[in-house]
C-alpha cells in the first residue's frame, strides 16, 4: 500500500491553501525524492496566493525548502559538485530549471533570464503525477536536471533555510555586479530577508560598516543582534528621505554617503533615495524591484554627475546556489542563523502566510 | 615692443563676447605658449554665456584647442607620452588640470571628481597675467601640469578639432564602462557631437551595428555619410518614444533591442527611454544628463527585471585625451572628421556661438 | 533505395584516411542532417592522425564545417538564436556539446572545460549509425542540444570557413580576458589560422596597431594583403628572440612594448618571449599551447615587476561560435576572408593533410 | 638651542647601521614633522644593507612608520581623505610619492610603475637638510605631497605597523586583479609578513578556506592562532611540490585545487608550483618575485589547458595605504595583530636586523 503524503495546496486566487494528500512518489529517471525537513514561506508566496503573479493552479506551494533523500534514481550518482549521493543525505537544491539550451542560457549566460525556466512550487501543478513539484509537502519529487547539493555536516536545516530564497537571490546580484573593498561603507534599503542577506554577505565579502534602513525597530534589533549590520537607521524614525539621507552621511567619512548602496525594498522611491545615498563613482544594485508598480520621479542627474554604476538583479540560478551553500559553514560562524526562524507545521500554513504577510515575523518556515 | 594678442572674451552674462588685445604671454616654469590653429564652440560654451554654469568674469572662452608651440620653458622637455616637444611642434591638450593630491584624485582615482580642478576657458578669469587662458584666442598660455600631447605626423589640427571634447568625454564613459563586442548593436541616443563621438567609438570598438537616434535629418544624413553610424531613427519621423522603441525592435536580432544604449541626448525622458531600448542585461551609459533638469518619471522594475546595467559618465581626464589622441590615427581611415566642421573667424564668434545655439551645423570652430 | 554518403575516415594512428560510403542519415529526435559545402582541416587533426592526442576509431574526420540543411526533426524549429529553422537553410554549428549539467559548465561557467563534451569529429566514432558524426563527408547527422547557427544572407559559406575553428577560438580567449583600447598596439605570435584570427579581431575590437610575428614571409605578405595586421617582424629574418624585442620595442611608442600580446605560436618558448614583448602593466593572451611539450625557462620576476596580466584560454563553447558568426558581416567588409582557403576535393583529403602539415597552405578545407 | 634627533644611517654596503645625530628638522611648506612611535623592519631593508638594492648613501633607513605629528606647515591643514590634520594627531604614510604627471602616473594610471618616485627610507639620502627622510629615527620629515593618513582612533600604533609595508602591498594585488567568493579557497605560499597579510585579506574579502604553505612550524602556529588562516602546509614536513600538491587537493572539495592561489615565497619555483595548486579557470597572484633570479623550468601548457588568469603586482601607492588603514578597525577584531610584533630599541637596530635575516621573527619593529 502506497503511502500518502501531505501538501499545501492552493486551488485558487485567495483561497486558503488545502492540505491535500498525494501518493509518495517514485524517483524519475535522474531524479529524487526528497523527505521535506522545513520549507520556507516567502514574500513571493504571499504575491502567488493573491493572484499578483498568475500560477498554474491547483499547485502545491514552497520554492524554497531542504530535507534528505528519501529514494534515489541509479541514474543520479553525485549532487552537482561531483560528491556522491545516497539515501539518506541531507541535501537541498536550487528551485529552478532552466532550459540550458536557449540564446538567453548559452549566449547571454545568465540562466535566470530563460523563458523557459521550470521552478518548483511556482510554476508546476499538481494536477498530474507526481503532484509532488512543491516544497509545503512532506516530500517533494525532484527531477533530472535539478541542481542537488549535498549540506555539509557542520551546516544545519535551520541553518540552510534561515535566508531562504534570499541568500542566493542576494548574492546573485552582488557576485556578478558588485566591488565590495575592506573599508567600505554598504547601504542596505530594506530590512526584510533580501535585506538581510545582502547585509550579511556585505560584510561576508568584507566591507568594514554595514547601514541597514529599515523597519520596524524589532526587525533592526533582530538584525545587529545576529550582526548581519553595524549601524541601522529606523524608518519609523527617519520618515522622510531627506533626513535618512542626513543621517546616513553623518555616518560616513567626510559625509561622502555610502560606497555602495544595496536597493532590497521593494518600493520604487527607494531606487531614487538610492542614487542619494551612493558617494561619487559608488555602486548601486537594485535586488528589490520584482513587480511592475510603474514609473516613479527620479533625477537622472545624478548618475551623470555622480559617475554612478547602477545594476539590476533577478533571482538566481545553480552557481548562486553552490555558492550560497558554500558560504554557509563561514557564516554560522559569524550569525545566528537560526535566530531569524519562526517555526510553523505545516497544518498551519494559512496562519504562517498571514505572520508573513503582516511582517510580524523575519522569516517563517513550516515542518512538515 | 611686446606683440598683442586678440582674445573672444566674455564680460557679462548674455552679453555678446568682446573681441579684447592681451599681451603675448611668456611660458612660466614648466609652461608653453601655445599659438591657437583652432578652437572649438561646445554646447557647454552656450551655457556659459546665459549663466546656466557660473563662470568667473571676464574670461577668455573656449576649453577646446589646437595649436603650435610658440615658446617653451626650458623645465618642460617632453609631452605627457614621453616624446620630445619642441617650439613648433602641433599640440592638443587636456583642457583640464585635477590637483592630483585629494581623496578624489588619488583614493577613488577618478580625477573628473577633483573639486579643484583648473579648467581652460572655464573657470580661469583673464583679470590677472597671463590673461590668456582660452583657446579663443591668438595664443594661449599652458601652465605646469597641462597634459600636453604631440599630434600624430599624419593627423591634421582639423581632424583632432573635430570632435572636440566630445570625444574624449565619450571614451571616457566607453572605455571605463562598457563591453562592447563584435557583432553587437548599439544604440545611440542622441546626434550631436557627443553622440556622434560615441557612435564613432561604438563602431571602433568592435559594434557590428550603430543605429543612431536624433535629429535633425541633415545632421543623420551627414553621420551616415561619413559612417559613424550604420542606420538612423529619425526622431523627426519617429516622435513618440513607443514608436521608437518598435522601429529599434525590428532592426535587432530576434527583436531583443541594443546591446549597448548611449545616452548623449541631453533630454532625462531620455534615460527612461534607454531603458526600453536595451535588451535583457544589457548595458546604459547615461553621458548626456550634464545639468540638471531635476525628476522625470523613471520605471526602476525594468532594471531588476531586465538586469540592466547602468553607468554613468562626466567629462575627462589626461588618459582619455592621450587615448582620444592615439586613436585618431585609425579613425581618420574610416571617417572623414573634416566634413563635421564649419569654421569661423575669431571676430565673428558671436555669429558662431548664434549658430551652434541654433543648431545649424554640426561642429564650429573658430580660426583666430 | 537509401543513398550512400562518402566520408573520409581515420582506422588507424598514420595510416592515410580512407573514403568510405554510409547510409545517408535521418534526422534524430531534435536533430538535423546537413549537407556539407566546406570542412575546414586543422591542425589538429594532423596530430589526431599521428596518434598525438588519441581518439576512437574508426572515425570521420573533420571538426570544421559549414552546409545546408537536408532534413530536419519536426521537434527542431528554431537556431539557437531563436530564428526559425528550415530545410535548405545555410547553417554552421559549435562543434561541441558540453554536458550543461556538471560542476564545470554550471558553477565554473566555463562550459569548455566540461569533462564529457561530445565533439564532432573527434570523439565520435564511426561504427555505429549515424557513421556521420564529423564534418569530412557529404552530410553530417547533427543531434539535439547541438547549437546550430543560421549563416547570415551576406556571409559566403567560404567566409564562414575561412577562420575555421580558430574564429571562435581566438574570440573565446579575446573576448573572455583582454581589454583592448583604442590606440592599443598588439602583438600576436604566431601566424598560423589562430594567429590569423587574433590579429584580425585585435583590429575588430579597436586595437590601433597589429604586428604580427611569424613565418614564413608568404604567409606575413598575406596577411599584410587581406588587412589582418598593420605590421608584421619575420621570424625568418628576426631568427632570435633579442632581436624581435628590439624591432617591436622600435615599433612601439617610446619603445614601451606591446599593450596586448596574444601567443599563437604553440612553442613553449613563445610564452617566455610573450613577457618581454608585453609593455609594464600590459596582457598577454596564452592560446596556443594546446598540447604539453613540458617545462621551459621562464623569467617569473619579470610577472611581478611589470605587474603583468597572463591569460590562459581553451576551445571554445556555443556563445563564442554565435559572436564569430555575428561578427563575420563586419569582417567580411575589412578583410578578404576567402582569400585565405586552398580547397580539395574530399577525395583528396590526404593530400590536403600533407599540405597543411607541410605548412604549404593558410587554410585547407575540403569540398564533399 | 636645537633639539638633536637620533636616526640609523647606513653609511656603506654590509657595513652595521649607525646612529647618527641630527637637527630637529622643521616642517617644509606643505609638510609635517612626525615623532616615530615604531619603524618596522622588512626584507627589503635586509637586500639594502647588503646591496642587492642599491640605495644613496649615508640613508637614515626605514620605510615603514608611524608617530606623532610634532609640527605641522600651515599649508597642511588635512589627511588625504580631507579629516582635519592638527599637531599631535596620530598619523601613517604612504612611503612613496609618485611624480603624478608622467605617462605611468596619468596615462597608464599605475602609479607603482613610476619611475621618479620619492621613497622614503629607500632613495632618499641623509647628506642634506632636513636629513631624517628614513622611518628608522626619532622624527621624519614629510614632504609635501606625502598622503598622510589619521590613525582611527580604536586602532593602535601596534595594529597599524604589525603588517608594515605587506599590509598595502597584499591589498594593492588583491584588490586590482583577484575575484574572491564567500565559498572560495584561497592558498597562500609563504609565510612572511606578505603571506600572513595575504592570508588575513583573503579572509577578509570572503574566502571559507585559507591555506597557508610555508615554515618553519612555529610562524604557521602563529598565524593559526591569530586566525590568519584556517589550514597550514608545512613545508618541513611537505618537502616536496608534488607532496604539497597532493596534500592541498585532498583539502579542497572534489580534489579540485584552489580558487586562487597568492604567490608570497619569493622563490621563482614557487611560480612554477602555484599552476599546480590553482584549480581549472582559477587565479594565481605573483606577489613575491621581487628580485631577479632568472629563469626557472614553467609548463606553460597548464596556462592554456587550465584556462587560468595569473597577474603580477607590485609595491603600493596611495589609494592601496588608505584601503588598509580604512580595514584596520575591522581587521583587529578578527585578529590579534599585536602579536606578530617583536620590539627593538632603535639603538638595537642591528640586532633586529640580524634577528629579520636570520627568520628568527614575525616583524621586527624599532622604538626611537
Amino acid at each position: 500500500m502506497t503511502e500518502l503524503i501531505k501538501a499545501a495546496v492552493l486551488t485558487a486566487v485567495n483561497k486558503p491553501l488545502e492540505i491535500q494528500e498525494f501518493p509518495a512518489p517514485a524517483p524519475s529517471t535522474g531524479g529524487a525524492v526528497v523527505t521535506v525537513a522545513y520549507a520556507g514561506i516567502c514574500g513571493t508566496d504571499i504575491h502567488l496566493k493573491s493572484g499578483n503573479l498568475p500560477v498554474p493552479m491547483p499547485i502545491v506551494m514552497g520554492h524554497e525548502a531542504v530535507g534528505t533523500i528519501a529514494a534515489l534514481d541509479p541514474a543520479l550518482s553525485t549532487d552537482i559538485n561531483g560528491a556522491p549521493l545516497r539515501v539518506g543525505d541531507r541535501v537541498v537544491w536550487s528551485n529552478n530549471i532552466p532550459c540550458g539550451r536557449c540564446h538567453e542560457c548559452l549566449v547571454l549566460k545568465e540562466r535566470t533570464l530563460c523563458k523557459s525556466r521550470k521552478i518548483y512550487g511556482i510554476n508546476r501543478t499538481s494536477s498530474d503525477a507526481p503532484h509532488l513539484l512543491g516544497g509545503m509537502a512532506g516530500q517533494i519529487a525532484l527531477e533530472a536536471g535539478t541542481a542537488i547539493i549535498r549540506i555539509p555536516d557542520e551546516v544545519s536545516f535551520e541553518e540552510v533555510i534561515a535566508l531562504g530564497c534570499a541568500g542566493p537571490t542576494a548574492l546573485h546580484g552582488m557576485l556578478e555586479n558588485l566591488t565590495i573593498h575592506p573599508g567600505d561603507t554598504v547601504a542596505v534599503q530594506g530590512s526584510g530577508p533580501v535585506g538581510l542577506a545582502a547585509a550579511i554577505y556585505a560584510k561576508q565579502m568584507g566591507a568594514d560598516q554595514v547601514i541597514l534602513l529599515g523597519a520596524p525597530a524589532s526587525r533592526l534589533e533582530l538584525a545587529l543582534e545576529i550582526g548581519a549590520c553595524d549601524e541601522v537607521i529606523d524608518m519609523g524614525i527617519y520618515t522622510d528621505s531627506a533626513a535618512r539621507l542626513e543621517k546616513l552621511r553623518q555616518m560616513t567619512a567626510q559625509e561622502r554617503g555610502a560606497d555602495v548602496v544595496i536597493e532590497c525594498a521593494g518600493v520604487p522611491a527607494a531606487v531614487a533615495e538610492s542614487l542619494d545615498l551612493a558617494r561619487p563613482n559608488g555602486q548601486v544594485l537594485v535586488l528589490g524591484q520584482y513587480t511592475d508598480h510603474g514609473a516613479t520621479p527620479i533625477n537622472p542627474h545624478y548618475i551623470t554627475k555622480k559617475q554612478l554604476k547602477i545594476f539590476g538583479s533577478w533571482g538566481f540560478a545553480e552557481a548562486h546556489y553552490v555558492k550560497y551553500v558554500e558560504s554557509l559553514p563561514q557564516l554560522r560562524k559569524r550569525h545566528d542563523l537560526g535566530a531569524l526562524l519562526t517555526v510553523f507545521a505545516l497544518e498551519d500554513v494559512n496562519e504562517a502566510m498571514d505572520t508573513v504577510a503582516a511582517g510580524q515575523c523575519t522569516k517563517a518556515v513550516l515542518k512538515p
